[in-house]
Order: C-alpha cells, then structure tokens, then sequence
C-alpha cells in the first residue's frame, strides 16, 4: 500500500529546503526578500511540486534533477496568489491563514514581489538547463516555454481576467470549464508534463500524462469550489461562503453540491485510467489523485 | 559616416514588426492582448532591442538570430514600466505621450498586461533557443538567466524599490549610483551582454563589451535626470520637473546641471575606449553612445 503522508512529507520537505535557499541566497534579507518568503513560507500543499515530482518519477526520472522545476512551479504559483489577492483584484485579506502580502506589507511591495518571484522561477529553470547536460538542455527549453505559455495571456492570466469578468454573471458549464482550464488547469498541466518531459518521458508516456493532468486540473478545482461551500475555514486557512458572496460561477452553484461530488469523483476516475499502461511508479500518481478530491483544506 | 538614424529606424522596424506578430498571434484580441499591445506599442526609444543587435552584430551575430532575444529585453522593460506607473507605486498618467496602462484600461488589467508582458518575455526566449542547433542551446540558457536575475529581486525590482524608499531622503552619490545601477543599469547590461554571448562573442569581447554597457547604462540614467530638468515635455512624451517635486535624487540635484552634463561626457569616453579593439562593426555601439547624452527624448 502506498503511503501518500509520508511520499508528501518529503516531498515538501525537499521543495521547501531548496525554496528556502533560492529565496535567501548569500545576502542579507532585503524587505523584498521578506516579503517573497513571507509568501512562499506561509504553507500551502505544494500540489504543483509534487506532481511534477511524481510525474517524473512515474517515468523513472531522479528527484534531485526535478527539484528546480517543482520549485519554480511553486513560485509562479505564489506569484499568482499574490497579484490576485491585491486589492485591484480579488481584495483578500487572508491566505493561508495568514494576512495576504500587500495587507503584511504593503501594495507596493507585493505587487513587486510577485513580480520577483515569477522573474526569480525563470531564473531557475535557465540554470538548471545550463547546468545539465548538453543533450537534456533542449527539453529544459522546451519545459521553460511550455511553462510560460501555461502562465500567459493565452493561460493563466486569461483565467484570471475571465474570472473577473464573469462575477455576478451567470456563465454555461463550458465556460466555467475553459475558465478553470486556464486559470488553474493549464500550469497543472504544465507541472505533469514538463516534470515528465525534463525526465525523459516518451511521446506515449507524455500523452497519458496529459489526459492524466487535464482530469485532476479540473477535479482540483471542483474540489476547491465544494470546500468553499462545506470546507472548515479553520483548517483550510482561508474564509468560506467567499464564492456565493460575490456571485461567482462556482460547479456547486451550477450542479448542486451532489453532482458536484459526482463529476469530481467522475474526473478522479479518467485520471486513474490514464495510468493504467504505468507500473507501481505511478502509484504516487494514484495517490494524489484521490487526495485531491478527499483533502480537507 | 556611420548613420545612426537609418540604423535605428531599420532596427525599430524589425523590433516591432516581431513584437507586433509576437502579442497578436494567431487568435482573436483579447481585453488582455489588447492593454498588452497598447503599452507595448506605445513608442519608445527600443534602446535595450537596439543594444542588443547592435552587441550582436559588433561580433558578427546575425540580426535575425537575436530578434526574439531583442524582442523579449523590450517586453520586460514594457513590463516594468507598466508596473512603476501603477497607483500603488508612481501614480504616473502619462507614459510615451498617452494615458498609462492603468488609465486607459483599469488597474487590475495593467497589473496582469505587466504580468503576461514578463511571462511572454521568457516564452520567447526558451523557444528562440529551443529552435536553435544544440551546441548553441546553453548560450540561450546562459542568457534567459542572466535577464532574470538582472530583473529580478537583485536587480530591477530592488532598483524600484530602493527609488520608492529614497523618495524625500538626500542619499549620497553612490548609493545613487548603486541604485540606477539595479533599476536600469543591469538590464543594458544584459541587453549587450546577452546579444554578444548568443552570437558567440568571445571572453574578451564579452569582458569589453561589459565595461562599454555599465557606462552608457549610467549615462543614459544622468542625460534622463537632465531631461527631466530642461528637456521638452512635448518631445519627451511625459512632464517634466517631476522629480524636484516629488523630491527624487538626481544627478542635476547632486552635481549641478553642469556637473551632470560632464559626467554623463566622461562616461561616453569611457564606453568608446571599451570599445577600442572593436573594428567598424563596433560603430553603431559608438554612435549610440554618442546618441544616448545627445538625444532630446
């Protein structure tokens, strides 16, 4: 039996350690620094550095190898959670639990230092790639473009910029899916398949890779929606009932709280039969897509 | 005679036909596309795009090679540009002679046109290298690191937030100079460094190239700080006066505009004696040199 508390345990343990060195490096903290690693620092799942840890693994790729792609994954995703939650934005004052960065700091500084991790994520893939060597240096480029593409305009922050349009507007399930696809779905996408990819996965292995992400992308996030309903604020770090507050589409709101379960469930099921050609490898894989539909924060 | 003018127009020309073909793409305008494309397209000197060819071509690197590379120098600068002006940091309404980012669109749209700018940035160049014959690859590596850290939380970013903190507060000349170095200074240096280590240019070239491009860097700070004394806000697109009243430190406020003006002459001496090994491929760097204290805008 696999034993996914422990395979997370140190998995994060790991991302957190190399976090914790990029973010403090050899110089003194600067307020920007501090405001980067308050952010980065303040918890979270880690769910994009996990799986594209487990996804290379999945193909036999070396953890260490990996560990700075999960880590930029993690900090574009901290990034994103940081400009959102700005008051132009979203105008949240609690994430993670903890007071978000422009209310811990100061407009300001948080909008720079987002800015500074998404430029700090880049940094890291380059070196990386340059480090490795000459043969596996195009799939770190490769890695590096899908990334920033999952991120863009035509990614993550068109998602961002729908899911303001849409408050108080009531959108077709379709929309809601492609919303999400790009808010959250593409980088999770882009964690499984650039984890593979640097790894050395084959063009069969990537593709069920993908069929595998596309389906716990979209679960995650009805996942997410369901807690916002039913989820303890307390243990999730963040209020709920925020969603039905400000009007947004939510899969609860558009299939009930049961259909919403039902589709999550539904989702997980796709992921799983995406792997069934991959050994117990992917047993972390499995794992993770059952924790995402029965986590509790 | 080597004639700037048409060198500049021909290299503008290219900037911003592969600019204008990078953000329209292949689909439909978008809100975000479009806030991207206004600021992007505003105008603008494209001094780091021209830098940069014209480091490439000072060692024999074709221009079509280090287009994109060009291309995504002037995104990023587009970026922070768009970012400083926020209401959360300068408050600026006018940039290039039009309403600012966040003006004409709102501010939750200049935030994330600044965000998809920097991203598409970095999209660029890991494809650019990624098309590349693998024994060039590292240097596309090299280069993608080298932009991200002279933009990142050691560089530009610590620059803004520095500038943001010496508002109102006399500092002493070289931290001034510490503190242009990190704002603008770090990304001409790369613009240059990075076009001649992609074309291939050698230790020695590079080592030169370095010194030329931390001069102009500078003296392009000390002829704005002029500019912003008595340059013609017509021509220059913004106000001027600007920085005495919001009590910025300057070189005019530290050295006297006479003072100013012959620092900013010996730092151009400087960067043509760098280029004293260079023959007549070295000639757009020197007439640029020249340009960036004689210019009016």
């Amino acid at each position: 039996m696999f034993d996914l508390n422990s395979y997370l345990g140190d998995v994060r343990q790991a991302v957190n350690r190399l976090l914790q060195e990029l973010l403090a490096g050899r110089t003194p903290a600067t307020r920007i620094s501090q405001a980067m690693t308050y952010s980065v620092m303040a918890g979270g799942k880690r769910l994009r550095p996990v799986l594209c840890i487990a996804a290379a693994e999945s193909v036999e790729g070396d953890r260490q190898t990996i560990l700075p792609l999960a880590c930029a994954l993690e900090l574009i995703h901290t990034y994103s959670l940081i400009h959102d939650d700005l008051p132009a934005m979203d105008d949240d004052h609690l994430r993670r639990g903890k007071p978000t960065c422009h209310v811990q700091f100061d407009e300001a500084t948080a909008i720079l230092a987002g800015d500074a991790l998404l430029t700090l994520a880049f940094e890291i893939l380059a070196e990386a790639g340059s480090r490795s060597t000459p043969d596996v240096q195009d799939r770190w480029l490769v890695a590096i473009a899908r990334i920033a593409s999952a991120a863009g305009f035509r990614g993550m922050i068109e998602g961002q910029m729908r899911d303001m349009a849409f408050e108080h507007e009531v959108i077709a399930e379709a929309e809601l899916e492609s919303l999400h696809r790009l808010k959250t779905g593409r980088m999770i996408e882009a964690s499984v398949s650039c984890g593979a990819h640097v790894a050395g996965a084959s063009m069969i292995q990537r593709h069920a890779l993908d069929t595998y992400a596309q389906n716990i992308g979209l679960a995650f996030q009805v996942a997410d929606d369901i807690l916002n309903v039913d989820g303890d604020p307390q243990r999730l770090g963040k209020a709920t009932g925020t969603d039905q507050i400000r009007g947004k589409n939510t899969y609860p709101s558009l299939l009930g709280l049961d259909g919403a379960r039902q589709y999550a469930g539904r989702l997980v099921n796709n992921a799983l039969k995406a792997l069934d050609a991959f050994d117990n490898k992917a047993d972390s894989l499995r794992a993770i897509a059952r924790y995402v539909i029965e986590r509790n924060r």
